[in-house]
Parts: C-alpha cells; structure tokens; sequence
C-alpha cells in the first residue's frame, strides 16, 4: 500500500519531519512517501496562503494518481484543498483536522485545540462544526508562535503544554488536539506532561487511510465528489486542464508532468 | 464608489452579462466594473474547478486594491476564496451565495436554491450552514444544465421555472434564490411566474457591497481578516508572495503587476 | 422610493435622531420619513413594552400602505413586530436587530452585541437564533443605560466603547453590533477608537430596504406572510379589524385613518 | 388554588370550550376560571391577529394578579405574548404549544403537529425550535379549517384523524400534537382512532401550571422578566402604563380597572 | 392512581427521603411507593454504576406492571435505561433530570445544573442537548459531594447554595436544576435565599407523571417503544427473559417473580 | 496487539462470524479475539435487550483488563455500554456504530443508515446526533429482518441491496451504512453493485482500535471516564462491585473471576 502525505506548504525540512511522523506509525508493507510541492507558499497561517496552497497541493495528487497511490494525508490543519482532492483521488483522501479531530472524538467527551496563531481559529472552528457535533470542539487556542519557527524555537514544548493545561481548565476539555502538522513531534511528551490524550493529526490521518485502504474504502463517486469534467484552462494553471484524464486512471499524463 | 465584480471563471461573455446585471442595480455615482481573471477554468462545476479559480480571483483582489477598488462581489455561487478575498482587500467582500442567502431570508421563511448540476448541491449547502440557522434553506435543486450553457440554452427559462415551481411544494418554501451568476437574466420571469420573490446573487451582492462601502463597513481586520503576512512562494504562485505590500495600499505593486 | 423608518416606541425626540441617521445613508432619490406611533410606551426595554409598542407600529405600517411607502424599517433592536408588519406591507420590512445581524455576519467572523439594559439580553438572542447560524453571535453585554438616557448621558460614549473593548477580548469576536436605535450616533467613534466595524442597525436597515426595494423583492406573500384575514376586531383596538381593505391598497382607509 | 386560563380571542364560545376541557382535568381544590378579553380579534391566525391578540391577553393577566391568579394559561397554540405575561405575572404563565410539545417529548420520540391553516405553520416551527431540540418536532400539518369552523364543521374529527394519521407516517413521528385550543375536544377520539398519544394544548397546560404551583415554581424575577420598568404610554394604550403598580402586587389598580 | 418512583440506587435511605419529597406534592387520591431495587450500585456516580443500576431499575418496572402502576418516576439525575422502562411499562415513565429541565424551561430562560461530582457533568450535558434546545442549559456544575454523603454532610446547603450563586452569575442563567435526587430536600431553601427557582426533580417527575396519567398519556407504543420482543436471555439475568408476558398486563408473572 | 470483539448479544454463533470479519482486515501482530458474554439477550432489537446486555458485556471489559487487551471493539450498531466500557478499560473502546459512522464521513458528504428492524432507528439517530454534525446522517431505514434471521435468510442480500439504492436516492447520500454487527458479511457485494462505499463498523472499528492503540491513545481518564469509585453493589449484581481493583490493573481479580 502506498500513502502519499501531502505536506501542502513548501518547506522542505517540515516535510521530512511530517514523514518521519507518518511512516513511524505506519503498519508493515504500508509505504509512506510525504511530498512537497512545486509551488506555493513557504508556511500556511492565512486564508490567503491555505488558498494558494491548493494548487500545489492538487499537483501532487495528480501525480500521486499516475504514481499509484493508494490514498492521502493533507498534511496541514487547515485540510486544504480536501473537496477538490476527493473529486481527484480513486482513493481516501484524510485532512489531519478531520483526523484528529474524529480521534479526539473516539478517546474523550470534548476535546481542545491548541494552535499557532490566533488568527487560524476561525478556520479550525470552521472545520470543527463540519466534522464534529456541536460541543466536541470546546476551544481554539493559539501559542503565537509562527508555523516555520516551531521547529527552531526551545520555547515551543513548554508555550505548547502550558496552554494546553489551561485549555483543558478553561474549556472542561479531557482531549488536547495538536493544531498544526508541525507540531507531530510534541505529541507525546505534552501527553506525558499532562496526563491526557494528545492527538497529532498527521499520525492519525496516515492511519485512517491505511484504515480506509484496508477497508476498501474510497470517496464515494456519486454526485459530487465525481471526477471533475473537463473543460478550458487559461493562463498560468491552464496545466490543471484535465486531471484524470477524461475519467480514466491512464489518461491525464500530460497534464500531471507539466505540474509537478 | 468603485465596485469590482469578479467573475471567478475565465468565460468573458458570462462576465458581460453578470457586468450588466449588475449595474442595472447599482446607485448613482457607483461605478461597477465586472472582471474576468487571466487565469483558471472556463467555469466552476466542482470543487476542483473552485479551489483552482482562487487564484485568479485573489489577483483580481490585489489589482482592485491597487486601483482603488471601493469593494468586492465574488460572482460564483461557491463564493470561492471569500475569506482569503477578505484578508486581503481593504473594504467590503461580499459573495453572491452569501448576499442571496441573506437577502432571502429578508423577504420569507424558508428558501429553496436552483442551481446548475447536482454536484454542486453539497456546496451550496455547506455555504447555507455558513450563512443561516438551519431551517432557512430548504432545499437545493439542480437542473443539471452546466453552467456554460444557460446562455445558449432556450429551454432554460422553462426548466428552471418548472424546477422552481416544484421546489416551492417540495419544500415548503417561499423564496427561491438561483444558484448560479449565470441565472441572473432569469429573475424577473422567474418571480413573475410564481408569484414569489426570485433572488440573484449579482444583483444582490452589489447593493450588499454598496451599501456596506456606504455604511463605512469593510472586513474587520482584527486577527483573522488581518492581511497575510509576507513569507515566500515558489513555482508557478510565486508572483503572489506579497499582497498587500507589507500592509500598506500603496506597496505590493510588483506583484500585482505580475499577476493580471 | 419612500422608505418609513418606524420608531416603535412614542419619544419623539428619538424618532428625529433616527431619521437624521437614516437620511445620512439613504441614496439619491430616496425619501426618508421617520415616524412615531400614536400609542404605546414611550422606550421599549422589555417584552411587556414591546408587545405594547406592536399595535401602534402596526398602524403605521397601514398608513404607509395607504401612503404608498415603498418600504419600512422597524427601528427598535428587538425587532417587535416584525412577522405581522410582512403580512400588511406590500413592500420590504426590515428590522434593526435583523439588519444588523446580517451586515455584520459580512464584515466579520463573529459579531458582540452592546446594548441597553441587560434584561433585553434574552430577545437579542432569540432574535441572533433566529438570523443566524450558531456562533455567529458571541455575546450580548449591556451597559445598563436606559434607552432614553442615552440622548442626555454623557458617559455613554465611552461606556459602551469600554464595554465594546471588553465583549472583543471576552468573546474573541471581531464586529460589533449596537443594539439599540437609540446608539446610532456612536456608530463611527466607537469604531474609530475600536479599530473593527461597528453596525448600526438604523443604517444598516435603511440601506437594506433600499436595496431589497431597487431589487423589487418584498416579502413573499406564498402562506405565510400573506394579507391577514379579514374577521371582527373587539374593543380598544376594533380600528385594526381590516387591515389591508380585503387585499387591495386601496381599501382600508376607514380603519387607517381611525389609528393614526 | 386559581388558574386563570385566557383565551386569547374574543370569541366566547371558544372560551366556554376551552374551559370545559381545563376543568376536566384539574385537580380537586384547582378553580380553573377562563377568561375572554375585551379587546382584539375574533380568532388568530395570522401574525398580525396575534400581535393584536396580546393587549387583550395582558389586560387579563393584569386582572388576574389583581384577583390573586397562581398561575395562566395561554390558550392560543402561537402561545401570543408568553413573554410579557411572564413579566407581569408573579405565578407561571403557561402556553398551549409549549406544554402540548413538552407532553409531547415526554411519551415519545418525535411528535407531528396538525394544525388549522398552513399559514401558522411557520409560528409552530418558530415555537418548536425555542422549546425542543432539534429533531422533536418532526412536522407542521394543516388541515385548512378555519378557527372559528373547528366547532361546527363536521368534517373537522374525520379529516383530523386522516391528517394525522398521514403525518405519522411521513413524519416517522410517534405523537400527534393538537395546534388548536379549539381542538382540545378532539383529543381520545383522535388517539382511540391511531392508537397513539394525542396531545392537546389546554389540558396539558392546565396540568403544567397546577404542577408549577404546587412545586412552588413562577417565572424567574432574577433580570429578563422581571417586572417591567413604570414608563410613559401614550394613546390607546395608555392604561397600560403601569402593569404592577410600581412593583408590588396591591398597586397597579387603576390600570387594571381601566382596561378589563 | 399509583405512582411508583424508582430509586435506582440500592440505598434504602435514600428511597426514604425521596418517597417524603414526592408524596409532599402529589394530588389527592394519588399513591405514591418509592421502591429500592434488588440490586445494583449503592449510588449511582458513574456511568458504570449507571449501566449496572439499570437491570434493578427494569425488574422494579416489571414489578410496578404486575401491580398495576399506573405511571413511574426514574429518579436518578442520570435519567437510568428510561427508554428500556418505556418499553416495557403501559404508562407513562418520566425521569428526574427530564422533569426538572422541563419545568425549569416553564419558568426561565436558562437553567444551570448544580450537581454532586464533576465527573457526572458529561451525562447531564447528553441529557440537556436530548430534552432541550442548545442554549437552555447554560452549565453543569458540581459541588464535588459523594451521592451519599448528602444527607449527612451539614456543609451541604451552604455549598450548593454558594455553587448555585455562582452560577447564576458565569452562567448568565436565571433557574437552578438540582442535579441530584438526593438533594431535593434542598430546593426551598436554596431558592429562598438567592431569589430564584430551584428545581428538583423527583417531585416536578411526580406532578409530570400524575399530569400524564391524568391526561390518559402513556409512552406511544408506535415503533421504537413498542414492547420488546421475546426471546431467550441466559445467564444472571435469564430471569428477564419475558417482560411483559407477550405483550398483555396479565403475563410475565414468572419473571416477575424471580426478580424482585 | 490484543483487541478484545465483544459481541454484546449471547448468540455464538454470531460471534464466530464477527470475529472472521475483524480478523481480515487486522494488521500483521495484531490478534483479534472475539467473545460471546455470559449473560443477557441472544439478539439486541429493543431499548430493553440493549440495556441488558451491558453487564455481560462490562464483563468481558473486566476480564479483558485482567488479560491485557490493548482495545476494545463493542459489536453492536447500538454501540451498547460504551461510555461505561470506557470508565474501565484503559486502553480505546470503539462501538462499531461510532466507527462506522465515522468511517463514512471521511469518505462521502451524506450517509444512509441500512438496518434490521425499524424500532431501533431512535436509537441509530441518537447516536448520529452524538457523533456527528446536522446533516452527517440523512436517514436511517429498516429491512424488517431480525437480526438472528440475518444469516439464515437467503433474501438478505437483495433486500438490503434494494433498501440501500433506495435510500441513496431518497436522502440524497453518497455512502451506505450497515446498521448490524450482523450484515458485515454484505459489505463487499452491496458496494459492488451500488458502486458507492458501504460501511460496516465490525471491521471499521477493528481497525479504529488498532489505530489508536498504535498511536498510544486510550480514553481520557481526566474526570468523566476516570476509573469507576469502589463502592456496595448488591443482589444479583453484587460481583461488579469492584471494576478495576481499585485503580490497579493487577486487583479486582475475585470480581473478574466471578462474572466470565
């Protein structure tokens, strides 16, 4: 089985410590490739950037389509791009919210998220009232710390676990939620600290869809997850004309060679 | 006042009639501009097709922010990239699902949505969660013409007054809101035959847009409508790495000139 | 367009203030005319007076019909009356709360309500239940000023300001909303010294019934809202016994010119 | 103990209906006295016949704290001006649709309502929603009977339990509610008929405000429906400027005496 | 009419203070029999000793068949296997947390819950979003006293008073649930001293139960609460092989026998 | 890995079939056993069966604490016991309606339920409105086949073929949920022939647990779930007085002894 695990941002170092992530939880003869795209922005903390971060994003399922994969993580916890990825995936296609947040779901009563900047939470509540029943969700927080400085800044375990103390205080949460992909590492040592489940989107994800790929299980074609039609594409993303290849897995190639 | 009304497909024509829709409405003194983007699919009939529109409807934002753009009508009813639209236009953003939403629910108790095809409904109503309580939308129907072809169409108006019609009975509703910047030209002949308010997203969102300009009102720019911050972008986005010019409106010239 | 904007209650010294603000925003060619209700309480700070104020108010919803009023505002937060006002107009009527709501649902992630006295707390609430989807409205905080103090006291600039600041921070929203006709003129200082929008529902009304007007969409007359039936009217209030002269604008005049 | 039940119309007869049926399930020592108002409209159904309705309501709970009232039903299934009644009155105040969708939710997992004219459906949902959880309610059913008609008509007993039965099984529901205070004599034949419960409004409500009394329970004085603040009423309403006398129960006389 | 209230604990002091509260109210001519089960849990503050008070519950609403109860009370805070005892019993079944929020609804605009361990926060919050619409549980709140030690513990009034206040005040609730049957004794005192009501639930489940058997309302037995079906049980609890005989009140007289 | 499959009705048999569904789709090292409880219902079709068969499914948590399980999967689509599985197991416990529920959210917009019998779909909507968003869910529809007969009866297939294609079309779902440990046999053969993901929680679940125990997550034992209180139980019950030894996993052996 192979999983390709989108990191949808452009940095290559928080790539490679998503995978490490990944392929640690990942069963046997479960290959685990994370991937970063050709285009798009260095970090994701706007609307702004999540937006213009999908077409990188959906070069890569394009390709992992040709390349035969078996399904995919989107690796970054605003879920990116995750409808138009199901229109172009034959498999399962996990977002780490979703992931995480369905996890917390089955492991307590209500769970916290703990996040970067402040400024993503209204992404994360929009995410949380799709996924989730009303109540799940019961607080975002947000350690300030930017996205790409998670990896360098000593600050980040203790910021990290200090606020997810006070969540679990403040929102009578059981769960704590990691809000960003770059914050896999911390998982267990917040979870030691603490004393409470601490759920990684991007470990979850990886083995939902192992879960999902064991089960046969891919997005339902039916309506509107259907593949795309085909129609004009102009200017600078007229590359993304045909994604499946009129709806075969074997058509498309040119168009994916040209993206990635 | 100067509004910019995006046509977030890449079809002019369709651009030219949503142009004069529009500004059959509009108030003495407005100026509307309607804009079709130098990038992105011929029209938007899946979320594939959306999510690769944003990016040739944000350069459209950053153009309008350099050309004294007052405010913003987002002429698709998927409302694509709304929120990133938002961080980085200085005023008022207004979607036409958003503004016919919200107008309908001025004028009676529940609406139903007619739209283009049915794979487009799961849109719509998650737009619908967004937007209203649960009850104002009663139901979304589609009368499966694609988009591109509702200008050319001549049973158009009979087929989307036939489905109307039945949407009213099925369910129970009393407004009928078009699900398509394309339908705009349908209203009137539409709310004649049934004796119902028909509302049209373009025309609705463009006094919406006018009246917020009026009211002083644009996007609170607290915390998560803050404009971007500038961080890289690689590849083929690359040109859209700096939005706002660091925050001000008179920066971020060189990335605009790059991009419509 | 004749647009009556309709102060609920029978303090005219208000009705000037609010007309002064609507006419501040109406477009050329409309005409803006306040009026007060010939009964009812002189401020509307509870459920007693606004069951009260509805008679009066329906009043003048009748003489405007015979007037030929385009369209009305109900110009008191708790929007009173408002479902019974549809079934007389021909044309738009929108409520302050209602109108506020809306507008700021457009301009931010998550609107506070500052109003008059905290026992009102309940209605804005219903009414933002109502309206809008759930986490759409964060809080509603009162700064325990009478309504009709709010003309005199000097204190209420900055006591609602105060009061602004601290629903933000508390309610982590981004927009606020006032909830009282009487608050129109703090609409541009509060939002001055706030820095985030700030939505007056006088304004915000006005501009909505002008719009919904030039859109020639009124209040669906399918069910619901249709012409009351005629039937006998006892006692005090046996003026109101035909509303709308049997369906026609015509009729109707005996029982208009008893109640106002 | 006294329990005054209001019929919120004018029409006597109705009145002498709806107190036959209290009585018969009023406890002993229970004196059930139903009242008809002075003023307002000969039936309600309409929101402008209910919004006329509630000054004839009030004037009665103003009577009734005069005469030492513990406790009101409100029998009127829109359950017109609850609000303010709760405000006025020192013992509960009960609506019909409250207390039949509370019974209701009590012996059951979801209820249909079959009602008058389809034009109130929308006041049903709208109370359905304030008192149930999502879900309860599962349906609105008109039988297309005017009010007043209900009594003579007698077709009203076969084309009820026809609808009804309907609504069962369109609904999945598994308990009728009445939506009519002058369907209160339709109730065991309609349950005999279906074999399932069938809920009417004045008895249930009867109960509800016996059982509020006997556990010592009236509305929560603590802020919202606290007594209303004395204020100035103008015109025809005038009487009702003082509802409580200041806020002691021997006050407010002369208002009582002028309006009833 | 006979009234059995069910203790679901096996605590017989218990059943005691519950059986003084709940004949306090009861009408005239109605029999009131608090029963203690056969077996189970000593208190109930778990959902495991909730699941494992369940079994005892049932035989003593097998028993209450046999006797000819017309009607039950479940009075535990937990609302235990409620939907199994409606099952099986002809008459109505009400539980304590069902009645009290209920009642508290009639009487106020938002409860808070005051209870005995915060661990049992999650079974009412389940409760509250199954009986009432969101919002009218503003928060659960525990004094962190064991079940039994209520009626010992002489700091119990201050502190559930004290918790009450305060929640009154972070809560922005106007009613207090007693969330616990062992504290009904508590409600006129806690109510007289902070000026609202205070609802417990065993006496508002018997006035509820006494109002159904009243009204001839009984649990539908359309569908989901029909009589379960026989068929074979093994082990401990073979004894329930056949709860109500085939479906007649005279059957089961076997099971009955062996379980009580 | 051990993951304990409890299924919580008495019928061996189905056991059998359970566990050759969970071991299928088990990652390498993991064993998956699956146990028949020694007391309560052959089959599980009532609000009554279901509630019976908790304790000998506690049970068999008790004994699977005393054995090492590392999780647990509740084989019933009533997820029957879970929160109190959850109080005494200190790995995950996974009911296969939650699994299965949210399973198909990752891969479609809507799902279907499929059942048995047509008095258990109360049940399967409680637990969607527990686990998932409005909407998730869009129906829950009945074959009418008990579920003791589901392995014998030849038309099962077809039936519930012909239930699921009608259901897709009726509530507009893109995925099909089994509603019965029962039909995981059918998973495979519907989705072939109605081309859209069918669901079944045995091996959903299965590979939930696996999942989490992979990850280190068990339930939160912060308050709600925390470790039962040692306290009396008595009559027929009396051998669940001690859950969990009183916190260690060595203790409560003699309770363990006792109930398996």
């Amino acid at each position: 089985m192979l999983i390709r695990v989108i990191n949808p941002n452009t940095t290559a170092s928080m790539t490679t410590l998503i995978e490490a992530n990944a392929r640690a939880v990942a069963g046997p003869g479960v290959v685990v490739e994370a991937v970063t795209p050709a285009m798009g922005p260095a970090s994701i903390e706007s609307h702004y950037d999540e937006a213009l971060a999908v077409p990188g994003l959906l070069a890569e399922i394009i390709a992992g389509e040709r390349d035969g994969a078996d399904g995919y993580v989107v690796a970054c916890f605003g879920d990116p791009g995750l409808d138009a990825a199901r229109e172009v995936a034959a498999g399962p296609v996990v977002g780490i919210a979703e992931a995480a947040m369905h996890a917390a779901m089955l492991v307590g009563r209500g769970f916290s998220v703990v996040t970067t900047l402040g400024r993503t939470a209204g992404r994360a509540l929009d995410l949380a009232s799709r996924y989730a029943p009303a109540g799940a969700c019961r607080g975002v927080h947000a350690c300030e710390i930017p996205v790409l400085e998670l990896e360098s800044d000593p600050s980040v375990l203790p910021r990290v676990t200090a606020l997810a103390r006070e969540a679990l205080e403040r929102d009578g949460s059981d769960v704590i939620v990691l809000g960003c992909a770059g914050m896999a590492g911390l998982c267990h040592d917040v979870s030691a600290e603490l004393g409470v489940p601490v759920v990684d989107g991007v470990t979850a994800a990886t083995l939902m869809v192992q879960s999902l790929v064991t089960l046969g299980l891919g997005t339902s074609k039916r309506d509107e997850y259907a593949a795309p039609l085909f129609k004009p594409y102009l200017g600078l993303l007229s590359d993304f004309m045909q994604p499946d290849g009129g709806g075969s897995r074997q058509g498309g190639v040119r168009a994916k060679e040209g993206l990635v």
